[in-house]
């Protein structure tokens, strides 16, 4: 059984990470760490979590987990993630970590997003965990940087397609909405059920901190210097997010083509479904599952391509993801652990 | 006070309608008629609709109006609607008509789109209610064609960028979100509860009927052919609309140049408002009233603009815009009966 | 035009407030108090209350409102309200204050739910604002302790039955639900969206502060110590409140007694409908309005009834009674801008 | 492996039970029916469930399952369940009833709540489902009637407080509350989502007819004719169920004693958690679980105990219960295939 422990547990990756290695065949959780809830048993902080009454929230700073642990997942704030990830890796742990503090490799577009980076020599090690694409380069990692959830949904059905030739490089837009679960659970007048409820609308237009995170992926993967216009909205349900993302073909494509390239790219893989013609994915589709789903309209006169895809933000977009790039790294089953059925509802 | 008849009361839009009239300080609600609920009181219908007991629910095909009634407010079903037009007319009755109806000029678009079209010699008479920018003719006409709601959101943020030459006309995308009332009262699995809630996704990509209207109204206003990418998506809430619409600016344009020619068009009208920079609209912002809010996002760099505009789908998008029309053809104050502060809850 | 000061008006109950005196044919606001968002405009901190783009929020212990008002809403927490009640009064202001401050006449009853009482002297001047129900002593009142939600819809179906002898004093019980704007605007783990959407569920079952205030009330109206059981639990809804209330008839009560009793205490009231056998209220037949809807259960053979009671609790509980109350004491038409036609969505 | 078959697979129970039956580790998911989706792929009708592409809906009167099943699940409507059961024993098929049909073992307690029973000679053989209650008669049983969601809420807490003779058996009252995918996926006004979201209330005081089957089971089990108030709401979400019970305790009753007794019954049952003192549930607790959370409050002055309960009314309230007896006939793990980790969200 791999050994596993969890930080910052008592978010809402974090639970959904505690759920996922609880149901895993081959993991043990034998450490979970919160801040916020140090001292107090799991069960106590969630009434619906039983089964962990005497599953203690342990302090990360405290006695060192090294021989404790196989591997550990960070689901921490940017910033805390890079001030433990050196001491981690140091007692010979792998460390997958959800924030975005090793995404990047470019260390100047991580600080010009975020802030000094105090772990910038691990950039060269840590392996972007977009699990599909980056699937050899996550077997040899120690460090993964998980992909944010947005940027998930946005690259999985573009890459192909750049990297295939078949789109505008320029251009690009992604209309995209995201549930509430995406902003944590901490105190927001932002997430009060009352400001959210009935309503929606965009947000940080022009400068949301995963465009520089889509940006580098997709002009590493396509060669070329990539920048899209990301648009960012707030749905009034709890988990899920749907991208719509509007593309212009280049000459010579054509929707076969297209559909002949995801194919190549994804018709083993075990979490991504490209959607018939007219058929287009919905959240309640993807909702409690690993799963992404991508639509396609291509119109013939213009030419442009609409791609939809979904994804369960907590799970694609975080904790599910996370677990598949762990399955990669200690060379198990790529859906072990995450391929229950699920209901729509 | 003017004689008022509503038809198809009993949708979403008919009650909202009796609201609108019955709250008007001009108006005289005289006779609403339901096909689903003839020779019922609209209270028994609907418990909320207190005060209107004794106001009895008449079948639309029953004793002429003649004489009964100034205006009559249809919110029937197209092809319906027209059926009943010219007869209305004919009693010198004034009609807004608040299905598609009478919306387009061209009849073999509108037969392209819906079916075949019975009253076509009205076309010609018949006014686009879209009350800012056809205030002139509304003021004469004796039948408007009141707008779709998707089409009202995305037509007035657009038209004074067109007419003013400030955009591309080619390459106009909009990524429209609309509350379930839009699908109206009547019964089908994709407004039942279970399979709405906590979920979100794009319909009819590529074929929604408000596409050609859009299309039409902007290349009357640009004065060329104009073809939008329209992409509507279904809201699990029950009312408000948001359109993200993305355009390219010409060579030219700058953002003091949009504001200013925003400024131009809508400063002094009482239902649109031009957000300041970095501010943007939610649905929460404009429920329950007949305003349109537009926010405005322009990029230097690739001279792209990002519009965002809400609406309620319900007013401004159907019955507000319709009462508006209606001060408007009988010389009142515009804002008549429309002006009440809301809360955003 | 009667001059009217809001405080506490960024809360939801304030913009409320705020509403209703906008939409009000006899008032005029004139000064708006917020400690959080002092010197700002009220549509800076709320978008969707247009017209207030100079309405600046002033500081409560600023210059004195003396002759600049004739009524003062308090929206404040309770504690807050009592400091600032004595000077108002003696600046000659009407005061109605809508915290629990000056609900109770026994300053001991509120001590032990709440805090010490620093303004015990005025709980003899202070009068329940119960609209219907203490009308005659609002009137003539200075300073009215306006009601909480939860004690309206529970004490307005009560009272009668109460009075006229037709129920039990004892083993009243009410199962009663709110939803989350009950709870205000502040920020906390239970108002969090994702906590919240989709659960539901009970709290403070046997301490919440309402019992006392019902307790109170009922008391005092029957004649006889009356102590109810009390379970709120919290709806995942913006608005509205619903009780269902249990209680046992006496021997000799029947259900055309209880109709009787009804009509005679609320046929005349605008705000009080008590439905027709095998109707019941719900919350979005009263949703933006005053109204309080009654339905009426009656079981022959157990001589039990069930009472269902739905109200807004934003309105008839909290700024709609407020208005009411305003209205009985300026001697103004009781349902002056409180009237006005709503629907269901 | 145990091979199982579905009748009604395309309604929320049906697909709830075929998620359970795919994830089970000792049954095989063999033949589905449905009558509205014949010839379809449960994947075609629900994208969400993907792995089920070649899974077809078959016709229930189609070809004899003799041979083919174990054991199958009747997700069907009452009144047709009965016209299946008859042969489906004849071939040697265990049946897992989830209907009204085979619930009673009063033919005409059925009959006047239902209608007439075609097969009142199976009652008598047909055992309650409810599992932690029924245990020992399940686990010979050929034929089960699984009991309601409501019934089940309601009979776990206060069965063992009756046995025991803790409380007093008149004057019982349940105040109900139900997601609406209780009422299934058939279209519905009272289903539509813009006439449940935002709202709540209640419905059939007096005449629901999970009455009768509350009463029978709690006659059984406490020896006595026990008849109980029970008032049903709908809540605006998809899933989950909450009943607030209020009973008067004996003169002898303490809540030492309720405790001690609860524990006797019902500690080593997996699926039951009695709460600490003043912890209540909430149904984001139980949501996606086969689990009873119950909690309790006992007034020492007035000896009155308010219980709740919380279910998910799909699982422990359908399919979960429907599996959990399945397990039970077949000698397996009663949780097998029903106890992974959940999270609240």
């Amino acid at each position: 059984m791999i050994k596993v422990g969890i930080a910052g547990v008592t978010g809402y990756t974090g639970i959904e990470l505690v759920k996922l290695i609880s149901n895993h065949p081959k993991t043990k959780l034998c450490s979970v760490s919160s801040n916020s809830y140090k001292g107090k048993a799991l069960t106590e902080v969630f009434p619906s979590m039983r089964g962990f009454e005497t599953l203690i929230c342990e302090d990360l700073d405290g006695p060192p987990l090294s021989g404790k642990l196989d591997v550990i997942f960070l689901a921490l704030p940017h910033k805390i993630s890079m001030q433990h990830v050196p001491g981690l890796l140091g007692n010979h742990i792998k460390v997958i970590d959800l924030s975005a503090d090793f995404r990047f490799s470019d260390a100047s577009a991580y600080e010009s997003a975020y802030q000094e980076h105090t772990a910038k020599h691990l950039l060269k090690k840590s392996v972007y965990g977009l699990s599909e694409i980056y699937r050899d380069k996550i077997k040899a990692a120690k460090l993964i940087g998980n992909p944010g959830c947005y940027p998930t949904s946005i690259l999985l059905p573009l890459i192909p397609l750049l990297k295939e030739n078949l789109i505008q490089p320029s251009g690009i837009i992604s209309d995209s909405k995201s549930g509430v679960s995406g902003a944590g659970r901490s105190l927001s007048l932002s997430s009060h059920f009352c400001e959210v409820n009935e309503s929606f609308g965009p947000y940080k237009i022009g400068n949301h901190r995963h465009t520089p995170e889509i940006d580098e992926i997709l002009s590493i993967q396509s060669g070329q210097k990539i920048s899209i216009t990301f648009v960012p909205h707030l749905l009034p349900i709890t988990r899920g997010m749907l991208s719509t993302i509007y593309v212009q073909a280049k000459e010579h494509t054509t929707e076969s083509r297209i559909r002949e390239v995801y194919a190549a790219y994804y018709e083993k893989e075990p979490f991504i479904r490209i959607l018939q013609k007219n058929a287009f994915p919905a959240i309640s589709h993807v909702k409690g599952t690993n799963a992404c789903d991508i639509g396609l309209h291509f119109c013939e006169e213009t030419h442009q391509i609409i791609l939809v895809s979904a994804i369960d933000n907590l799970l694609k977009g975080a904790a599910g993801q996370a677990v598949q790039n762990m399955n990669i790294m200690f060379g198990l089953k790529e859906d072990l652990g995450l391929n229950s059925v699920q209901v729509p509802l």
